[in-house]
């Protein structure tokens, strides 16, 4: 197990370092997603946690330095991204409501209009990436450049293998944005749009890259170098979507058991914030039935049980 | 306005005096419900708001005396009675996730073989009903009794009247009851079920009487008395529940706004915790299209942002 | 294998003794409807077909004389008898549309305001039994006297004990009345409606007196006696319901394979009609995956085939 | 008003000359489909209406040589091109029950893992063309071929301007060609799909050119030279499916008030056949609000009234 402070006060290392021999003692960590070979084909017993505090001390267990596919993690910074250039008119385009539908949310886009429920869904997610797209020329430049600034980290960047893979099962998002598109509510060419979308989840970060890159929602909207991301009241939203519409269709029993505003990836990681005091992100790529890192998920009950750092 | 305070830290009663003040001056109050004579009755222009801090104390402005129909805020209660008694068995028969569902709730009780969302939607809180009867052989004398020691108000009372016309209209709370019957999830005779619940909603309280009634979630599970009701475990849940499933189908907007956990009810009740800090009650009889109370929302929305007690 | 007719005019009967011949050498029929003990009780390998012609001619091969529980068949009754009486009115409370839901009624029941889609459902034929006891006091004995009279068999009964069973489980059938209840489309309560239905459904009737029953429909109307029970045109209405609905969510199929309107009941038995020509009745207790008689429904396939009956 | 006979034998003239004075004289014609500018501005007064006897003999009334969009008409002529090469196997990719669901079909598509119901709501007949594509690798001319060769008329043709129209409006047929693509139940790019598809719906012919064109269907499967394209089996089932799913959300209405299998389409058009006896075609481009022509529908209803010619 490697350990790596960047500063003395890795206040929470302890409590990391008793989770990961818990959870290293712990059978069963679920199947990796098998859609795509990139992700099928890495090691279930993988797994590492990070913590970074709002100075920008990071420190982690386990394999937190190893990157990742970042998935679906990457809707929130492309909805901070957003949300920061565009404000309250980007919620007449997506609602904020829980889907909590065991099927597809296409059921609910036909019933809404073409509004999907919110920005964590996958429609949710193709409205947000193309009015980035249509605000900025290039929607996944402008994460990677956001990512890379946030974790100090130049050499993250998207998988290309990935992002191909992707592409070759996109016909359910293909399916999603044409069906949006007939109500008017996608503005891109759909080809580009998937294009951007693809190379969005395809980004390849580390625990350490993902926990320090969401620090602005423990800043309360304040980036790393110190400029504004987000208002106050518009980091309190999204850690509020986090919340509500973060983990699938198992948000509530991930506020049930964790008790903080999180976001789940199919590649094995959740980032998670703890607001005014730190953020963190576990990995590992063993999901259970809603999608969810099993490792992660327990790593994250326990984390909450042992330092009482619950919201709730 | 009337203000009263039982001892002399009433921290936020500043605030809330500014916030009433604001309501005053706000128009658009949204229409009381209409299903009930009794509910209709009420002029919309009504406003409480109350404070109980974790030591009793308790302060309010406005109507904050005034008893209101507790209608659907009464579900936080059963579901911790039961929650106390039966434990984790209970989410075999009542899931935890929102119900995400502009529809009434029947369509996921079929995918889902009879098992609820959750324990605030109407099927989910008949099912917590009928498992509180079978275990105490009056669900609703228990809640009575629980409320009137929180509340250290013995005056606190079902109200006959809107009980009997919640039975007239009943039909679709029928229907549910049956529909899970069929299923097998539902253990009590459904007339005695329906008795049960409809006196349960009826409860008359006011902002003051459920603000302190509310205190064993600010306490972490502990009653007024010192005694614990739940494990610190099981308030963090219960708080996680509200949160995600308090305001039908806008939960996400009021996590969104308010932040806090709440539930709403229809006659224009909404209590919320601000976790090991207080608790609130807000009443104004005037709903929105959520069947959430206008000016209450508003009003919370109002503290939270004055105070910077969210939980985001 | 017993044969008898009434009178010499026996056309079909060659065929129908050419079809239980090949039934007899087919194995697999499916099971028989286990929800009743009463129904759970029969032998698969029961089977019999009877044709009635116009003239009231009726003859048969194999069980036809056998009398088994008729179940959804007495829905095409019913409809008649309330048609008969109310006219177009009827079609304000229940439409003439396929389900087309594999689901129960329900969701479209919500969506379409406590209108059932037909009154083959459940939910349709709980709405026509309703309105025929509003009109009469005495839905199941309107039936009963209609069986008997058009059968000739006065011993044509209810069987009290299938009635009874189907009260145990009548649980989704209540759900059904109260839901539509909450939208007034229900008259009489629902313990009434529930009893008189149950009745209904627990008639027992032979091939025989089914096929002789249903002779109002090739006749366009005209009634054992002579007398009219609907127009031309209703009469007509009746046969394209059936076509189009008669069949649970395998009517398509139905019309496909058989070309005939028809009306199955999970006892086994289906009646069919070709217009202006001849009634059918088959049974065979064990039933396909949406609730059809397997040995009935290939019965009537091969009688059309052998024939070239089909209505297209 | 015209009128032209290819023999004698114009059995239904009379009765096709009042049925066109009776519409003459009915107002409220519905209003066109308004998706497509060159379906918007047909004159919603224009009215024809033609009989095919098996022989070929055709005449009719008003506009009965006027071309129109044939739309939806033309999926009964790719269904019965595809089944005549493919059979049975066809069943595997699209179902024969109706969709009886008031919402486009993507709920059922989902539930039922992107197997379309039948082959005339829009998914089905998109596998259609899709199948018949991957046998022909010209779908559309194909059916031009066959059209041709049915109605004698060489000049039928594509109409490029509503073929393009179509396209600029196509992300609806877009989205259900990738969803069910995501299943794998398309075969072909998807862009040369819809690039058929949109083409297979412009066809421009007159009733004439339809009726005569349907005439395999009331001759059991024989083409008008005689030769045979479907077994006579198959011939049944396409009539069944044209009744229980031919005219979108109203197929059971239209069994009720008709009578007939019959296809309609968004120009204006339906198609019904008199089994052994006729084929006829009614234009009239106002529709009612499940997109059927609204004089369409009440000639037909006439036309079985007045002869008797119902399969009820």
């Amino acid at each position: 197990m490697v350990i790596m402070t960047t500063t003395s006060s890795a206040t929470f290392l302890p409590v990391l370092e008793r989770i990961a021999e818990e959870i290293d003692h712990t059978p069963g960590r679920g199947r990796p997603a098998d859609y795509i070979p990139a992700l099928a084909a890495r090691d279930p017993r993988s797994f590492g946690m990070a913590v970074a505090e709002p100075d920008g001390t990071v420190y982690g267990v386990g394999d937190w330095r190893e990157p990742f596919s970042a998935q679906s993690i990457t809707k929130v910074f492309t909805l901070a991204l957003d949300l920061a250039r565009e404000g309250d008119e980007l919620w007449e385009h997506v609602g904020r409501e829980p889907s909590g539908n065991p099927f597809n949310s296409l059921v609910q886009l036909e019933y809404e209009n073409g509004i999907p429920r919110n920005p964590f869904i996958n429609a949710g997610a193709l409205v947000v990436t193309d009015r980035l797209q249509t605000r900025t020329g290039d929607a996944a430049g402008e994460l990677l450049d956001f990512l890379r600034a946030e974790s100090g980290n130049p050499a993250l960047d998207f998988d290309t293998e990935v992002a191909a893979s992707e592409a070759v099962h996109g016909d359910r998002n293909a399916a999603l944005a044409h069906f949006m598109a007939s109500y008017g509510n996608i503005d891109n060419d759909i080809p580009v749009l998937l294009d951007q979308y693809f190379r969005q989840c395809s980004v390849a970060a580390s625990c350490a890259d993902l926990a320090l890159a969401t620090g602005f929602l423990a800043r309360h909207g304040i980036r790393a170098d110190g400029s504004r991301l987000l208002s106050r009241s518009q980091a309190k939203q999204v850690n509020a979507i986090m919340l509500t519409c973060g983990t699938y269709d198992a948000a509530g029993n991930f506020a049930y058991r964790v008790g903080l505003p999180g976001k789940s990836g199919v590649g094995g990681g959740i980032i998670a914030v703890v607001p005014g005091r730190c953020t963190l992100c576990v990995w590992s790529p063993g999901l259970d039935e809603h999608g969810n890192s099993v490792a992660g998920v327990a790593a994250l009950d326990r984390f909450t049980t042992l330092t009482g750092l619950s919201i709730f």
